[in-house]
């Protein structure tokens, strides 16, 4: 059987039979939305972060490791543009870890928590003979709007990005400022569908495309190439650049570049929604290609 | 440096600092409690299970541990008397665990999310060249009462369980039912404190005393010992329980024992809340001796 990270999270969604009315947001967005008795609602996220694979505890500091393991889970509360409220965070340590070391982890979390306002109010400690585990799970409330899903892109829609794109695996993808505040501005200019580029460019757009029913194609002369990245592929497939995708009307768009406020965090416009249901991408010689999801797929070596 | 578990708990409590209106419950109980803008609170509990220290993957079915994953913070909604609301589960697979395995722990977790009407509503995959790590985050409301919580025992409470203790390593704790709906009736009876005994009454018992500052005796002859436990010490000491421990005045603990509907669930009074801070047991002898916290350590081993 071949089968990938898409299709298996579009098994769990059919599985789940989610109530709409309850679960407004379910299975396959950056967050969940559950809505509660008196119409308050909150979503949710987790994320599970492994020594090797998101982090090199050899190489990297335990503080370093705890901001990045709150960081990817406050860069989903951004793909929805809501507020971060609070997380949860369990680990599975190896033994000898220590409390010294331990106390490094937290402080890299409570770091993050602070700087985003996202206070740690629970956790699970468990150890064993593997490396470390680290699990976060965040709630976050809606903004002014509702929250921005990936599946709502528009024919017409301008696609942008924020910052750049590519290489992250250097270092930004320790240190990087997830997009709260900018998400919220976006999302009240107006955008329709956004997400955040975790696994690359190419994947992130087609999974827009693909829960949207919609096509897009993006100008590679545009792109905005990180300094990190060494090449146009770097951008377009590299994991990890936790910058903000998203569309919205041309006229919004022209709207929220005029406003826009921070000034370290530029906007780019790269292409536009269309019929279909696939990304493509016009090369520097004007030749239209298919824009293959290329970027990260968490299972594509684990499942057979 | 000498810490424990619980030592390092406090020092999370304290560098945390958490709004008390915000945050009714933080750190330090089996779930924290979230206040939002419209006066709906949620709860959220976080858990981390190992293979190797929770479940072994050589000798038990995925299916079970998906079960078991859930069930272990199905536990936590009912140790607050809480109604579970949603869930959310980040896995570490290992390399080659392959699709039909991973359809095989879900199934696990969607039969228990099914039974407790918990769905699954998000979760993470990732991948390493190491073992299975499941960790579940629960979302529950409050029932009719508030949330029940470990540090509110009074004087003059009886002490009781649910179920029998010990042995549970035989196989309970893979098949254990947790105690959701018990739990909301001990609540509306107006029990004072509660927490589910995960790690050993003896360890557990004494989280209710230190956080209640209140001391507690036991008597060894009440202790329902469940035929799968050796000893008097496997009943005291063993973990995975995942019964029920509360306190309730002696009033209201005849009048729950009259109601009481769960016919295969018994309800067993061991002891008593008393005046000082710490956890004594009545053995067979009459001798009086300190219940020391023997359970089941996380950190026992890990930290120096």
């Amino acid at each position: 059987m071949s089968a990938t990270e898409t299709q298996l999270v579009k098994y769990f969604m059919k599985k789940s039979r989610l109530s709409a009315a309850k679960f407004p947001i379910g299975i396959g967005d950056d967050m969940a939305q559950v809505k509660l008795h008196k119409n308050d609602s909150v979503l949710i996220t987790t994320d599970m972060l492994l020594d090797g694979t998101h982090f090199d505890t050899k190489k990297t500091s335990l503080e370093k490791i705890g901001y990045k393991s709150m960081a990817a889970s406050l860069s989903d509360c951004a793909a929805m543009a809501t507020i971060p409220l609070a997380a949860v965070v369990s680990v599975a340590l190896p033994r000898n870890f220590g409390a010294k070391n331990l106390k490094k982890l937290h402080a890299g979390i409570l770091s993050a928590a602070k700087k985003y306002n996202c206070p740690l109010i629970g956790g699970d400690m468990t150890s064993w003979n593997e490396p470390l585990a680290v699990s976060v799970s965040m709630l976050s409330t809606p903004g002014k709007t509702k929250p921005v899903q990936r599946s709502t892109a528009r024919l017409g829609d301008v696609i942008c990005v924020t910052g750049n794109l590519g290489g992250s695996i250097i270092k930004r993808h320790l240190e990087f400022q997830p997009r709260i505040k900018e998400a919220l501005t976006i999302a009240e200019a107006g955008a329709n569908s956004m997400m955040d580029v975790s696994d690359g460019l190419s994947t992130d757009l087609n999974h827009i495309c693909r829960l949207s029913k919609k096509a897009a194609i993006i100008d590679a002369a545009k792109i905005p190439v990180s300094k990190d990245a060494e090449t146009l592929q770097n951008a377009l497939n590299d994991g990890e650049d936790f910058e903000l995708l998203f569309t919205i009307s041309p006229k919004n768009f022209e709207r929220l570049k005029k406003n826009w406020k921070f000034k370290k965090v530029k906007l780019t416009a790269i292409g536009k929604i269309t019929k279909g249901d696939s990304a493509k991408i016009k090369m520097l010689d004007n030749k239209i290609l298919n824009l293959f999801p290329d970027g990260y797929d968490h299972l594509k070596r684990i499942v057979k």
